[in-house]
């Protein structure tokens, strides 16, 4: 089972006309919880209550309300080269991810890119972290709206984005300083796995490495926090997504 | 058992003096770890041997090295009003804990304070996620450099800054837009537990709000992410640290 938590994830999901089989359980009122369990009527989704303590053991961050899936919510899947052919915005966000193996990583990561407007994120076909539940839940339900596109070999993906106007980047600690990089266009970034790294291939195929400054005693930041600091500084740099 | 696997901090503790207990345990070569090996032999720490295997099942982040603590590294415990008498640099940094209750995001936020190199993290006394191995590890060695001062009340803790001349923000998606608000001098900024933000007494006694620009679907980021992001924002904005 996997549960939705997030008021507006609640919110998009019922209005979204595909919720066979989910269940919206309520443990509070509350002007929000009120708006989602009236869409959820209209939805003829089922309903029942549940005491806060009960809510608390299904899904502990919950806010009082909850969605019960059956089944984790997959992502918005995507082949990559109908995606390169179709019209992108001019300031377009691509995020790759190299061996980023923990699913709480990657569940923090496509939240994140969810939050920070990616256009897509890429991920290898073999990947031991797959769409499992937990990453659905550390993603807050984020995970159903986020394009993906899984590929074969991401060397092969940096040189279609290339050949697409992208600028690729590697993040890695000998990078560039990314506050004071020229940023613009549409960006691609590859984020390694922790301890890692971004592979050496993949790094030279990239037209260049971006790194946050760190002044620290540790050697990195968590990966998704890493991800979470460059797709903050991209956005801000290049202009809010065209679609919000 | 607790595990340094990050190269600095294990380069940091082997040369900190107060090594009791300790073991470095090798599973690979390198470079990085030959100069730790050097350093562990001076030290007197001892070293043993392991497979890649026995080292995964120790520390699945390990590079080829860790060392093992008998105890989890106590952070620098500061008393706050002590700190706020001390000479302080004029761009410091504190970030204050409200309500992060969860390990991994509470050792993900030390990590990041190390990293970007906030003065002190202030946190509650009665808190749910105490200084575990599982904050240890999650901060990946940060806990042992990063001064933390625990208070009994939050809000008198934001006076006290107040009176030191530090401006005080809540962390809330309600706030100013982060990138676009005048910020310099000192400055505080309150983290609010998942779900909940930031109490509203808190918020109330802060000078103002900050909010990190969003865009997506679901309703926030990772309060470690957006831990990492606020820290990231404001280095860049009051300048590096002195002690870097």
């Amino acid at each position: 089972m996997t549960y939705l938590t997030g008021f507006h994830a609640m919110e998009e999901f019922v209005q979204s006309g595909s919720t066979k089989g989910a269940t919206l359980i309520v443990a509070a009122a509350g002007p929000r919880i009120k708006k989602i369990l009236e869409l959820a009527r209209k939805a003829g989704l089922s309903t029942r209550s549940a005491t806060a303590r009960e809510l608390d053991t299904l899904a502990p961050d919950n806010r009082g309300a909850v969605i019960q899936l059956e089944e984790a919510p997959s992502s918005t899947e995507l082949d990559l080269e109908t995606w390169l052919r179709s019209p992108l915005p001019a300031n377009a966000l691509v995020i790759m991810l190299d061996h980023i193996e923990d699913p709480h990583n990657l569940g923090a990561i496509l939240r994140s890119a969810d939050v920070f407007a990616a256009d897509l994120v890429i991920m290898p076909e073999r990947r031991a972290a797959k769409e499992t539940d937990t990453v659905a839940r550390a993603s807050a339900g984020a995970v159903a709206y986020v394009p993906v596109a899984t590929v074969p070999n991401l060397a092969r993906a940096v040189e279609l984005l290339k050949e697409a106007g992208f600028w690729t980047y590697a993040a890695d600690m000998g990078g560039q300083n990314l506050p004071v990089t020229e940023l613009s266009g549409r960006v691609a970034v590859v984020m390694g796995g922790e301890g890692s790294g971004v592979s050496r291939l993949l790094k030279e195929r990239c037209d260049g490495a971006l790194s946050i400054p760190q002044f620290g005693h540790v050697d990195s930041l968590n990966v998704s926090v890493a991800a979470g600091v460059l797709m903050y500084e991209l956005r801000r740099r290049l202009g809010p997504p065209a679609r919000a």
